[in-house]
C-alpha cells in the first residue's frame, strides 16, 4: 500500500496556539512497521515517536503512543522496513556528481542505442554544455561513429567521447570547429585526425585526442553545484544523508569540496551530512588558523586530515609487506615512513584527526606505527582517527585499530569488484583481504563507503558484498572467503552506527533511539528477511532527514 | 525574595517515560516577572515557558500556561526582570582574561593595602607562576617600595609590577634571582638597577626594566584556559553569554583564540557562543581552504576577517578627513585605500565577511567605499560586514551603513571614557562623534561590545552610558552631546538584537520568542524602572544558556 506522504512535505509542522505567540511542533508517530533501530539494547521496535526533528521514543506501538502525550500525528508504514538512514564513510562527491553526468557508453550494442543515450543526456544538459562520455566499442557496431552521426541528435554542441580503451575519441563537428581541426589540419606527432576524402571524420587516434580535450573546461561552481545536488538525491533515493568526503591527491580539492557544500547550504540546497577532509596541502593553513577537527556543525563538520601512504591493488602500487605474487615487486609508499609520522604527528598535535588511505599491508602497519606515534601527549580529538580502505592488514595489526582507537573505512564493493585481481596478486594473503569479519572480532569499528565514482555510490552494493562475498549475479558460489561475511545487521551498522562513531556524532547519529536526530530510511524491501542474494536490489520507499521528508518513491 | 535554584542546576531534566526509553523534557515556566522580550511585536509578557533549551511560548502567564499541555515546572521571578542574555560584540577575550589576573594598584593608597593585594592575588595562583601586576605610585606611599616588601607577603615567587607611568617596574627577589641580577650586574645603557650599599633593592629604572621582563615566560595553554574560564564565569556574572572575538594586530593571535576556544569545548567548558574572527594574517590560509563565514555551530563560528583601517583617538593616529585640532596631523591609515579594497575584495568575494576597525571618519569612509566596491558580484554572505568603533563617522557617510548592509559594532563605555580627549582633538566632530542616536535613526544595526581588556567587560558600564551620555558619577551634567542617548530598551538591544544580527543569528538569538534559545539573564534591578543613573549597578541574578543555569549570584 501507497505511503501517503508527498515529497517535500515537512512532517514537522508549525501550530498557533493559545498564546500570544508560540511554537509547539506536534510529535509524529511512525508505527506498524518493522523498526530496525541498530541500537543493540533494543534492536526492534514497532513504533517510533518523533518531534523537532530527534526520536523521542522507539518501542511498542503501545507504549509509543503512552509516552506521547497530547496531540499527535500518526504514520502508517504499512508493515515496511524503517532504519536509521545511511551514510556513506568515502564518497568524491565532486568528482562522482560530475561524472554521473556522463554518459556510459559500455552497454550500447548498436551505434543507435548510443545516439539515443547521448540524446537524453545532451537534453538535460545547459546550453552549449560539453556532451561528454565513455565506454564506446565500434567493434560491436559494425563502422567508425561519425561527428555527422552525433550531430544529428545533439545539434551544434560540443560532444567528446572516448573509446572503451581510452586510446580513441569520438567528437562532433562544433568539437572540432572549437580545437581548430580542419582538414588543413596536420596530423600531430603520435597521433592521427581520421579523414575521408581529406575531411576529418569525427574520430581522433592516440595524441590526436588532445587538440580536442585540452578544450573541454573545467566545470564552473554552477555546474558543479547543480550536479552535486543532482548526486545528493540520488544518495536520499538509497536511504543516504550523510557522507564522509576524502580529498583527492588533487591539490586544491578540499578548498573546492568546502567552498561548494557552503555554498549549497547558504543557498539551503544542502540535504546532506558532510563531514570534509583537507587535504595534505591544506595542513599547513589548517594549523596556522588553529582548525580542530569537529569545527561545524551536523550539516558541514572539519574532519581531519587526508592523507595517502600507499597506491592501490590494481596498480600494484599498494605498499605490501612481502612482494606481489610471482614478482619481486612490494608497490610503493607514497609517503616515506618518515614523512608520514612527521604528517601524522603534526595534524594530531594540532588537534586534527588523520584519516590515512592504505591497501596494502605494509602501508596499513605504518599508519598504524605512525598513529600510535603521535598519541603520547596528544590532545584528546573530537574526531578518530582513521584509515580509509584497510584492504590487506596483516593479522598482528588488526587488534591496534581498537586499542589505538582508529577507525576502519571499509568499501564492501572494492571486494567483490577485485577478488579476482588479489587472487592473482596477493595469493594466499587473501585469507585477511577486505576481512570485515576479522575487523568486528578484533573489537575495531568498521565505517562502510562506496569510493564513488570509482564504484557505484549505491550502498545496498555493497550491503550485498559484505553479507554474500559474491557479485549480484551469485559469483563466486558460496562467497569468495565466506568466512568473513557479516549478517546484515552488522554490514547495516556499518554504514550507520560506524559512521556516526567515526564522525563523532554517535551521540545523536547512527541509531534510533531517544534523543537521537530522525533520519531514517523507510525501505523498499525488509533486509532482515529479503534473501541476502537481492540486498542489493533494496532502495528506499522514503528518506527522512531531521525529520523532514527528503525524497519519496515516485510510484505508478 | 531568594530565586530557589541552585547553581548548576539543570533545568532541563529528563524523565523515565512509560516507553522502553524515552526522553521527554518537561517545559519549564519562567512566570511572575517582568519580562522584556526586545522584541518590538510583543515588547512585554509575563512568563516564558522553554523546553530542551528554546522558548516554546512567551505572553501573559494565564495563555503561557494554556499554551503548555502535561507536566511542567514552574520558576517564580518573584517580580524579577528577565530579558534576553547579553552579548559582547568586541572582547579580546585572552588579553582580556589574563589581564584580569593581574594586580591592579591603581588605587593602592599605601604600600600596606598594594601588599595586601599582592598577596591575596599570589595565593590564587598555581605555584610557580609570575604574580604580576601594574599602577603603583610610590610618590602616594612615601618611598619607594622594596624587593624584601615582596618577598615578605609572597615568598620566594617571581613578581613583577610596573609603575603607573611604566617607566620603572618593582620585583621580587626571586624575579632578580631568575633574571641573574646581583650587586656585580652593570646597569645597562639608557637604565639603572635601584641599589642600597651596593644589592638591588627590587627597583628597575627605563631599560632595566626589560632584564627582568625578558624571562616572564609567556602563559601556557592551561594557564590561558583557566584565566578564560574565569573571565566566562565574570560574563556571565553581569548576564552575558555570548562574544564576539575580534583578532589584534599580533600574528596568530586568530590561530590562538581558536585552538583555546576549541580545546574548552572538546573539555566541557565552554559555557559561551563564540563568534572568531581571523587576522589580516589568516586571510590567505582561510582562502586557500576555502572557509566561509558561518562555519561553525551556535558554539563557535567563524565571523571572518578582521582588519585595521587606522589607529586611535588617543594617540591621534585614527585616520581624519580634516586634521587633529590645532594641528596639521591627519592620524594614519594601517592600510592604504589600494591593500584596504584589496583586502576587503579578497575576503568577500571568498565567502568571508570583513570586520574592520574604524575610528577615525576617513577610515570610516575608506572601509564603506571598499566594502561598496567590493559587493557587486560577491557571493552572499551568512554574516554581515561590519565596522569596529565608529567613533567618528562624517554624517553623509552614516547612510551607507543601512543601505550597505553594514554593522555598526560600538562601545559606548569608549565615549564617556574619552570624551575630554575628544573635545580637545575633533572639537566640533563630536557632534558626530559615538553617535549612536543618529546611526538608529540612519537606520543602521548596532552591535555593543566593551573592548576589553581596553575598557571594563562590564556590559552595564556601557548600557548606563549609552542612556545617559555620563560617567557613573554623574559628569558632564546633563550628558555629553545628550541628542544622542539612547532609551534602555535601544541600549539593551545593542547587546542582544544588535549582536544576534551581527553574528547572522537573529533567527534563533537576541530576542525572547518562541523557537529562539533560551538564554535569559534575571536582573538584580529592573532597568527600565531603575533611576537611569544606576544602570551601571546591575548585576545578573541567575545567567540561564540554552535553559541551563550557568550562574547564579550567591546571596547571604
Amino acid at each position: 500500500m501507497r505511503i501517503r506522504i508527498k515529497k517535500s512535505r515537512r512532517l514537522i509542522r508549525m501550530r498557533s496556539g493559545a498564546c500570544e505567540k508560540t511554537i509547539m511542533s506536534d510529535p509524529i508517530i511512525l508505527y506498524n512497521g518493522p523498526i530496525y533501530t541498530l541500537d543493540p539494547a533494543h534492536p526492534r521496535a514497532q513504533a517510533v515517536a518523533i518531534r523537532n526533528g530527534r526520536v523521542i521514543a522507539v518501542g511498542s506501538e503501545g507504549k509509543v503512543r503512552a509516552a506521547v502525550t497530547g496531540r499527535a500525528e500518526g504514520i502508517n508504514l504499512n508493515g515496511r522496513a524503517l532504519i536509521p538512514a545511511l551514510t556513506d564513510a568515502h564518497v568524491h562527491l565532486i568528482a562522482h556528481a560530475l561524472a554521473r553526468r556522463n554518459v556510459r557508453l559500455d552497454d550500447a550494442a548498436t551505434l543507435d542505442d548510443a545516439l539515443q543515450q547521448i540524446g537524453v543526456a545532451a537534453e538535460r544538459l545547459p546550453a552549449g554544455a560539453w556532451v561528454q562520455g565513455r565506454g564506446w566499442d565500434h567493434s560491436r557496431w559494425g563502422r567508425w561513429p561519425t561527428a555527422a552521426d552525433l550531430d544529428a541528435v545533439i545539434g551544434d554542441r560540443p560532444a567528446y567521447f572516448s573509446r572503451k580503451d581510452g586510446h580513441s575519441a569520438w567528437v562532433s563537428s562544433a568539437a572540432l570547429r572549437l580545437a581548430g581541426i580542419t582538414a588543413e589540419t596536420p596530423d600531430p606527432v603520435g597521433g592521427a585526425i581520421q579523414r575521408e576524402r581529406g575531411e576529418p571524420t569525427g574520430i581522433l587516434l592516440e595524441t590526436a585526442i588532445d587538440l580536442v580535450r585540452r578544450h573541454i573546461p573545467e566545470p564552473g561552481q554552477e555546474e558543479r553545484l547543480a550536479a552535486v545536488r543532482e548526486a545528493i538525491e540520488e544518495a536520499h533515493s538509497y536511504g543516504m544523508v550523510g557522507m564522509h568526503l576524502p580529498t583527492s591527491m588533487t591539490p586544491g580539492d578540499g578548498r573546492m569540496t568546502l567552498d561548494d557544500l557552503q555554498t549549497l547550504r547558504e543557498r539551503g540546497h544542502l540535504q546532506l551530512r558532510c563531514l570534509v577532509y583537507l587535504g595534505l596541502d591544506g595542513l599547513d593553513a589548517a594549523l596556522a588558523l588553529g582548525l580542530h577537527s569537529g569545527l561545524g556543525d551536523r550539516w558541514i563538520r572539519l574532519g581531519g586530515i587526508k592523507m595517502f601512504a600507499d597506491g592501490s591493488l590494481g596498480s600494484q602500487t599498494a605498499d605490501m609487506l612481502a612482494p606481489y605474487e610471482g614478482s619481486s615487486n612490494r608497490g610503493i609508499a607514497v609517503l616515506s615512513s618518515g614523512e608520514l609520522r612527521h604528517a601524522v604527528r603534526r595534524a594530531i598535535h594540532g588537534g586534527l584527526a588523520v584519516m590515512v588511505h592504505a591497501i596494502g599491508d605494509a602501508a596499513n602497519r605504518k599508519v598504524l606505527d605512525a598513529i600510535e606515534a603521535a598519541l603520547p601527549g596528544a590532545p584528546p580529538l573530537s574526531i578518530p582517527n582513521r584509515i580509509e580502505h584497510c584492504q590487506v592488514v596483516h593479522p598482528d595489526d588488526l587488534p591496534r585499530f581498537a586499542r589505538l582507537g582508529v577507525i576502519a573505512s571499509m568499501q564492501p564493493i572494492h571486494c567483490t569488484a577485485d577478488m579476482e585481481v588479489a587472487d592473482v596478486l596477493w595469493g594466499k594473503r587473501c585469507a585477511y583481504a577486505y576481512a570485515w569479519r576479522s575487523f568486528l572480532d578484533a573489537g575495531a569499528t568498521l565505517a562502510f563507503g562506496s569510493d564513488a565514482p570509482v564504484e557505484s555510490l549505491n550502498p545496498w552494493l555493497s550491503v550485498h558484498a559484505a553479507v554474500t562475498r559474491q557479485r549480484p549475479e551469485g559469483t563466486p558460489d558460496g562467497g569468495w572467503y565466506s568466512e568473513q561475511r557479516l549478517t546484515v545487521e552488522e554490514a547495516l551498522r556499518g554504514f550507520c552506527y560506524g559512521c556516526a562513531v567515526a564522525a563523532g556524532a554517535a551521540a545523536e547519529q547512527g541509531v534510533i533511539a531517544p534523543g537521537m536526530l530522525a533520519d531514517f530510511a523507510i525501505l523498499s524491501a525488509d533486509p532482515f528477511k529479503l534473501d541476502p542474494s537481492a540486498l542489493h536490489t533494496i532502495r528506499a520507499e522514503m528518506t527522512i532527514l531531521e525529520g523532514k521528508v527528503v525524497w519519496e518513491q515516485e510510484r505508478l
